[in-house]
This record gives C-alpha cells, sequence and structure tokens, in this order.
C-alpha cells in the first residue's frame, strides 16, 4: 500500500503528470507550531539539490512546487487531526501519448507497472515517477521539525558512490528488538526510494566487515549518549535498538537512466523499437537525494518516538 | 512487534534459556500437505550450518531441536488456521547469574535491552540471542513449502565476506509500487537478521556502481520470464516490482563478537570490570547464516503472493 | 488513526470550516471503469437525504458538494494506484470564534477533544462533525461499484429506530474465524458513524433474543445461496463468516443534540455558561444516514473481498 | 488474522480438540510483577460462570486448565517481550469422527468454515470452538493487571437478556476520533466474541432511544471525572473519545443451540440427514460470558493506553 508507518503515518497519492501529488501526515502531535517556510525550503533543497555549483545546470522542469494545505492546521498550529496537501503538477497538458503508452524503457518500471496493473499511466512516469517524493518531502519536513524540539537533526550528504547519514541526539532504547529493529526500518525506509539498491550500517560502508577483534565498539569509562563507546562501527545501534550514539548509514543509489538519444523500447509483444526519447540527463540527481534520505530516516525516527 | 509480515505473518516468542522458543504462522493455506521431516532438516541446517567440513567444530550446544507442533494441523494437512510451535530449551538449569546480569558486554544487545526496558533475562542473550532464529527457521520451511508449490525456489550462499541470495521463478508483478517494494521488504527482512549490517539488490553486491551506460539491463528480443533481459544488474526489481529475472541480492553480516578470554563490560554506574567469560567462539556461524537468509526471504515472498 | 481497512482503505481528512475534507483510497483495483454521475449521486443523496417529503425541510447548508479527483484515474478508468480526492468547504469565512472557542457544548464532541488534543477547531465542530463523511460516502460509492461487478448489491433504509441495512449476493465464505469476524468488523464499521450507538445482526434487531429451539436456523433441503436456511436469524454470519444467505443488520443513532435556543456550555474551569446558538435543527438527519450506513458497509465487504 | 490489537497485542491459535490452545501478548510493559493466582482464578470463572447456584449443573468437562508460561517472565515479572502460554486438551483422544466429518450442524460454524477452508477440524467445534475463549481470558487477565496499576477496574455481569459491562476510572481523551473510537473498538471486540449478536452503549441497552431533549447528557457545575455530567447516556464516550465517566455499554448474546436429541445435519451434497448428538447442554452459557466480556474490554482499553 501507499502509507509508511505505524504511528506517524504518510500516504501518498499522485502521477507526475496527473493533476497533483501529495499525501496526508496521521499522528502528528496536537499544538505544534509549523514552521511552513522551512517545509518549503525543503522542496527547494530537493528541486535544485544541494549542491550550488549544479543550480545552472538545473532539470528544465522549472515547477515552483507549491504546497496547498487542507486540513490539519489552525492558525498555524497543528489540531492532531490528520494533515492533508498537495502539490499541482503545472505541465498538465493533455500531450499525445498514444506513441509511448505501449513501449516499455529499460531500466524504467514501465514494464512491471504494466505487468502488474495492465494498465499504466505513460506520462512521465506516472506514479514511477521521482515526482512522488515530493510528498515525502513535506513529511519529512514537518518530522523533522518534530525531532527538532526533541533535539535530533538528520543529516545526510553525497559522499563517494554513496549517500551518507548522520543523526545526532537520538536516546538509547529506540527500536524493537526482532523484526522491527531501527536498523531494519532504516533499511526498509531507504530502499523505498525510487533508484536505491543498497544500504549498510556503520561509520563507514564496509565497517561491518571488520575482523571479529576490532568490530565491537569498545565502551569508554563512564561514558554515556554520544560518548558511550570509543568507536562507531555498528552505527549507533545494538540488537535493533539504539545505544545513544550517532545513528550512521550509507544508502546506495545506481544513477538515473540516461534519456537522451536513441533507446531500444520493449512493446507488449516483446518486439524491441528504437524510439528517440528527447528529455533530459538529469544530471543533478544525486544532488536531489540527501533531502530525500533525511526525509525518510525523519519520518522512520518519529514514528518509533510518538 | 514480533510480528512479521501482514498476510503471511509470523509471530516469534521465547528467550535462549527460558522455556520455550516458538512462533505461530497465521494466513497459512488450508489443505496443504505438510512436510515435517523437511522442516526438521531445516532446523539442522540452522544448528549444523551448510558447510559439512565444519561439522567438526560445531558448537559445544549440541541439542536437538525438536518441535511441538501445537495448532493448525490435522492428520498432517494445514487447516487455515494458526500454526502453532514450539522448540524446548535444553539447558534451562536454574544458573546463578548474579555475576551477569548487571554487567553488559561490548558488540551486544545488553546495554540497549537494560535501556529500553530496564530488565532483561540476562542469560544467554536473552531475547537478544540468536536462538529466536529457531523460529524463523520453522516458518521459513513452511514459507518454502508454499513457494515450491508454485515452482518458486530459494537458494541462499555465502560468497566472499557477504550472503548471496537467489530467487527463481518469481512471475513479474510482484511488490507495491511505493513504500512495500519487493526490495525494501527484502532489505527490512534482512536487516531483522541478528548481525546483519548491509544489503544490496543486483548480481553482485556491486553492480548498483555500474555507470548510467552499463546499468540498465537491455531487453532480449522477444524475451520473457528468467530470459527477459541480457544482464541483472538491477537484481530483477523495477520500480519496486519483480519483473520475472531471478532475484537476486546480498546481504552482509559483522562477525560474532568474540566470547573466549577476558572482556571489559560495563556496569549499570558506567564503570568497566574485567569479566572471563567462558562460552565459545562461534566459527560455524556463517555457515548457519544461508537457512535464515532463505526463511526469512520465503516468508517475505509469501506475504506477497497469498 | 484516520484510516479504515487494510485491503482496500480509506484515509479520510479535512475540518468543516478548513480548506476542504476528503480522503485517498488505496487498493482499487486497476483497469475498472469509474462511474463518476454515480458518485455524485451518493452524495446528493447524504445531502439531501433518501425522504422526498423531507426535502423541503433541507438543512440551509445548500453547498453542492464538487468532488476534485486529483490521483489514481486516467481517461475514466482507474490506474490501481491511490485515488485522492477532495470536496472543497464552502463557508470558509473567517469568522470570530473566539467567543465560543473556550466553551464545549454538551451531547458534542467539544470536551473530549479538548481534553485529548489541548486544542481544536471550534468552527462548525471541526473534525468531529458529520461533515467528514463526505469522504466516507465518495468512497463507499467507490467500493459499492467494485461490488456491483460481483454481483453484491448493499442497501440500507430507515425502520423504526432503527436503521436496517441489507445486502444481497454475497457468497459464503466472507470474514475470519476470531477477531476479524464479518460481524465484528460491520460493528467496528457502523458504529464508527457518527452519532451511531447500537448495532444488532438479524433480520430484525431482536431475533439473537429468540429462546435456543427458535434461534438456529434449519437448513433447506438441497438449498443454497440465499435459500440456504429457511430462516435468517443469524443475518447471514455463522461463526464470523458469510454462508450464502443475505447479510442483515441494524444500526442505531441517537438523534442530533437540539442546536436552538439556550444551551448550558461548560468553560475551560468548568463552569457552566448559557449560550445562544443560531444554528440550525437538523430534522433531516436520520434521512441522511442510509448512503453512510451502506458506504461503510461497501468498504468493509470490498476488504475482505479484495 | 488471529490477532487483535495494535499496540497490546494478542495472537491466539488452537482447536477445541488438538494438542493446546494458547496466545502470544505482545506489547506488555516490562517490569510488571505478574499475579499468577489471578490468572487462574479468571481461567475458573470462565469454566465455572460466575452464578454460585449454577455450579452444581456445571458441564461434563470438568478440565483444570492448567496455563503453562512460555516465554517472557523471568522470576515472576514481565521482560517486555512476547509473553507466550498454552493450556492443553485433555480430551484429545482419537475418536472415530468420520461420521460427522461430513456433516454440517443448523446453528453452528460447521458450513461456512467449509466453505470457506475447505477443510475443518470436526472434533468439538475445532477452532470455532468456544474453548479458544480460554487465550483471550489468559491476556484478559493480563490486561486486567496493567489497568489496575492504572486504577481502572472493569466489571461485567448479566443483566436481563444483555450482558452489561462497566469500566470505572477511564480518564478523559481515550480513543481516537473517526475510525478507531473507543466505542467502535469496544463493538468490534465484542462481536468477536462467539455467539455475540448486538451491542448498545449507555447506561441501559435503549438509551439510545431517548428523545432529543432528554438525550444529551448535561454538565455538572464545576464538575469532573466520574460526576462529570448529570447522566451517562452517552455510556461515557463522545465523539469516539472517553470523557472521563464510567465506561457503560451491553452486549447480546443468542443462547447456545441444543445439542440435545435429533438434529438435522447438513451433507456436502446439501441432503438432511439426522443425527443423534449426544453432547450436553450448556445450561451455564450465560454465567460464562461476563469474564470475556471483561477480558475483551482490559485488552481494547490496554491497547489505546499503551
Amino acid at each position: 500500500m501507499n502509507t509508511f508507518g505505524n504511528h506517524f503515518r504518510l500516504s501518498t497519492f499522485g502521477e507526475s503528470h496527473g493533476t497533483a501529488v501529495g499525501g496526508i501526515v496521521d499522528g502528528c502531535p496536537a499544538g505544534m507550531e509549523l514552521d511552513i517556510a522551512m517545509v518549503k525550503n525543503e522542496l527547494s533543497r530537493r528541486r535544485l539539490g544541494d549542491s550550488p555549483e549544479a543550480s545552472p545546470l538545473l532539470t528544465t522542469r522549472h515547477e515552483e512546487d507549491h504546497v496547498e494545505w487542507l486540513s490539519g492546521i489552525l492558525d498555524g498550529h497543528t489540531l492532531g487531526t490528520p494533515i492533508a496537501f498537495l502539490v499541482r503538477n503545472k505541465d498538465c497538458r493533455s500531450e499525445d501519448y498514444e506513441a509511448i503508452q505501449k513501449l516499455c524503457r529499460s531500466g524504467h518500471a514501465d514494464y512491471t507497472y504494466q505487468q502488474k496493473y495492465g494498465i499504466r499511466d505513460p506520462r512521465g512516469g506516472g506514479r514511477a515517477s521521482g515526482r512522488e517524493t515530493v510528498a515525502r518531502v513535506v513529511a519529512g519536513a514537518i518530522a523533522k521539525q518534530i525531532l527538532h524540539t526533541k533535539g535530533i537533526a538528520v543529516k545526510a550528504k553525497n559522499s563517494d558512490n554513496w549517500i551518507s547519514c548522520t543523526v545526532t541526539g537520538v536516546a538509547a532504547g529506540l527500536g524493537e528488538p526482532i523484526f522491527d529493529r531501527l536498523n531494519a526500518r532504516l533499511a526498509y525506509a531507504m530502499l523505498s526510494i525510487p533508484s536505491a539498491m543498497s544500504f549498510a550500517m556503520g561509520s563507514t560502508p564496509t565497517d561491518w566487515q571488520l575482523p571479529t577483534d576490532e568490530f565491537p565498539d569498545a565502551w569508554v569509562e563512564h561514558g554515556s549518549g554520544n560518548t558511550l563507546t570509543a568507536t562507531n562501527h555498528c552505527g549507533g545501534v545494538q540488537g535493533g535498538i539504539s545505544n545513544g550514539m550517532p545513528l550512521q548509514f550509507h544508502v546506495g543509489f545506481h544513477l538515473p537512466a540516461s534519456h537522451q538519444g536513441e533507446m531500444l523500447c520493449r512493446d507488449n509483444d516483446g518486439a524491441l523499437r528504437p524510439i528517440h526519447l528527447g528529455g533530459r540527463h538529469d544530471i543533478n540527481h544525486r544532488y536531489r537525494l540527501p533531502v530525500i534520505v533525511e526525509a525518510m530516516t525523519a519520518i522512520t525516527l518519529v514514528d518509533f518516538i510518538i
């Protein structure tokens, strides 16, 4: 289903070229002052990426993502009721998509959606488009504001081929011991991001490969909180539960499939047909990911905390 | 909570040195003949590991894991009602555990359980012990039998520092597109295994790092099923949904913390105290993991299929 | 949470005098042609009631409830993705509600919301208003269209002090035997409707009080489907599972509290203060309920069928 | 599924004449001292009924229900981990059930189980037997002990044809406003009890039928807690949320179908065949219900409170 979380719950909707994308955030505490400007800023990070030097090379889709708040807020404060919101899609012109609706590109979800549903919205990837992450970023911004009141900060950045994420301020005791381990829920959240392929806990993506003698993080005498252990090879989670050290993990994404030039697409009979896809090459892709990683991390954490 | 899955659902219980470990499997189809000997064999794989040459070096805990079936089965056939089972713990002698109950080992869940619950069963790791995986293996064996009727086979093996898993026979269309992606659910399931630290989709653990031009798996002309694409860099999942190619993914586990010799343990005041832990060094650890990886994979898949 | 159902899932949002009310329907099958006019007609039934003679006495809130469809539909067909929709609230003028925001009416949810959230939207009942049922009726209309394709019809009508509901065309085997009994889920759904107070299975609301010898519905020789038994005292459910006879149950609603004249309201200090509430007396209330009962019934059934 | 609750969660298993019935309680707070004698006493109430004068007429099945605790408890205190337990079935003799396994009694779940699963355990009702409530009573006893620490008491008793239940000590603010209303969850819980047919909130089962002017419970000047209103027609719930007054509701059960003498049973071809069912007439049935009503009430409340 299109819902994430148990206590702090995000449900998203929307196709890339439909009327709108958006979502419902259920479980937000009542009486919190919502910083709308911060939400807007997070959406800009998603749209432009975190890299200033890449800004001039932005994708050609320069939409301003304007959030319409539908419910759950009165005079700038949350009511404890569901917060619904939407962001309209700008380029909803009725284009001629007959040509592509029976063709499946390689490296995309066209084929699997067609197999699963027997029908799909072929315009701009439809539901499978990265545009759905708009709703995650809005919900993530709300989640971050909740975490901020508890002294928890989430920060992701590009790092080699991984995108690394660190969370500071998490108290010991978060996470469920067997299936809903904090690391398992984080892996689940991260792999739910489009193009995510791998996940690793630890100070670095390969900490877990350390030999038996080096792996266990030694206690610091009378340490506590974020100085509990001398190293953080486990990434702040032991037995599925946070130990008070910073959470550290890494997510690997494949690069986006090129959209430029000719691509051999598959038709419904399995024959391959060359198609010239104008489109764009989203070279900014990797710089747009940190805010999405942060959003899903924040949503996951708030779900445990509430 | 201690439950995994939505439609095919496993709930587990039990501490390492309590009365028993076990579980309830809810959602198993009615009328299926259950192969009890196969379940027993899977438990032996868990206990002894897949490596014949390692057998003489087995852990000293030579218990025979005998399954008591409590419900859900009549004359060898499933009733469609919950299948409850238990495996008794053999070494339940009332030992003197006063000495260790206030000490937390490094590299274990002692500290986080203590922080979360304020109480824990210190004997043999309690709930955090790998012994809980007995229930997963029993449920996984049932899940595999369901998959077998649909022509699906799950096979995991040790491979360098990863444990690789391949699933053949999965039709296209499995998985939900946004949050409950097949890969996201698999990551969730894998990271829920004790000592799991990383997860990667693809033919190899590093396929996702391929450059833009090489990553997309090119269509095979008139291909279908497991010959749909020439390569399988995506590991059989596109847009969160299976495409009919074999599922391929990799799980990384840290090595078990050594139990031999002296270890500096943390007491409740944060002071470090040297403790001589007799115990054992489970050098067989990595060979015992494949059957657990297979079990969680099978449970995850059946949950989508039912 | 503000979500109903497991497989066919409705999430609703919206305050009575906020921007909009609406919802997301998740789990609707793909490729179904959606009859938008029928949805509109159901909303009219909710607004005007089923009683023609009562029409001239309609409530003064003559809004036309216009549905904006946001996602999940392409060229009139469902995509299998979430169907989001909203209905804007017409009277969203910024009224002066200072006077009433600290007062709690008797017979309403003002006090309990205040206790639970510490904040509430006092305008028109806020989230507790019957206006939230707009979203249920839209989702119910979609659910009815799904049921229609399976030959199932849901019909509710006023009957003495109860509102009776009958469902025809339900095959035997629907419902889960222990907790998620078909009757238990129906009771849950019905009691979730504002002002619902009681629920009873059976041909009449008092069938269950029949003596031991009369209660069991005797088999009809070679009967099947809706002629399986000579009577239907059990209301079509045995052991929590449908037996193929029509589902029959009854829901009791208290009458709406009068809004006219003076009412003693409670302020935050517990003192009583007389307030003149202009408002209206919704004498049409009982005629507006059948379509809501039908909607929740349809949603509950589709959730079991999908 | 065979699970009730979200945060305090009971999963049950077992057929009437299988090896055992039992369950897992997940979500019980850690560190609570468990009164085992009280659990035993609740089971006796279930077995013997609350009516002393009926005791000599007890059913002939005089089993002593002995609870085996499998996990989650150490030295009499809860660990916060799942509490699994079982009660063995005494009369598990391999009887000849060939004669009855293809026949469906009227007024029982035989037919619906057969239709749903295509297989069933015909011995003593199998899973559909009232024996499954053993697990509910054990979990309910644990739930009551949790409520007791919060000053909440649950008491049910027979009253005319209804079984009335009152809960004292519930603070205002319990329940979710839209679907998971406190009254909706209670209705769901009550209708999940075998032979339950109706549910009504209020001081009496017919309070909801009061006219508009009498129904609303008038505020008491400066009232609070259980003296908030002068009457309790709403049964302590407004807008789905508790208001601090005692919870009052009523559950109607049909009488058990007679087992004595000849009964016309339906075979798989729809033909009726007279069968002499020895069995027993459980005249004690109604006196055994209060402890089950209390158990499901307590489980429902703890699920909201935790």
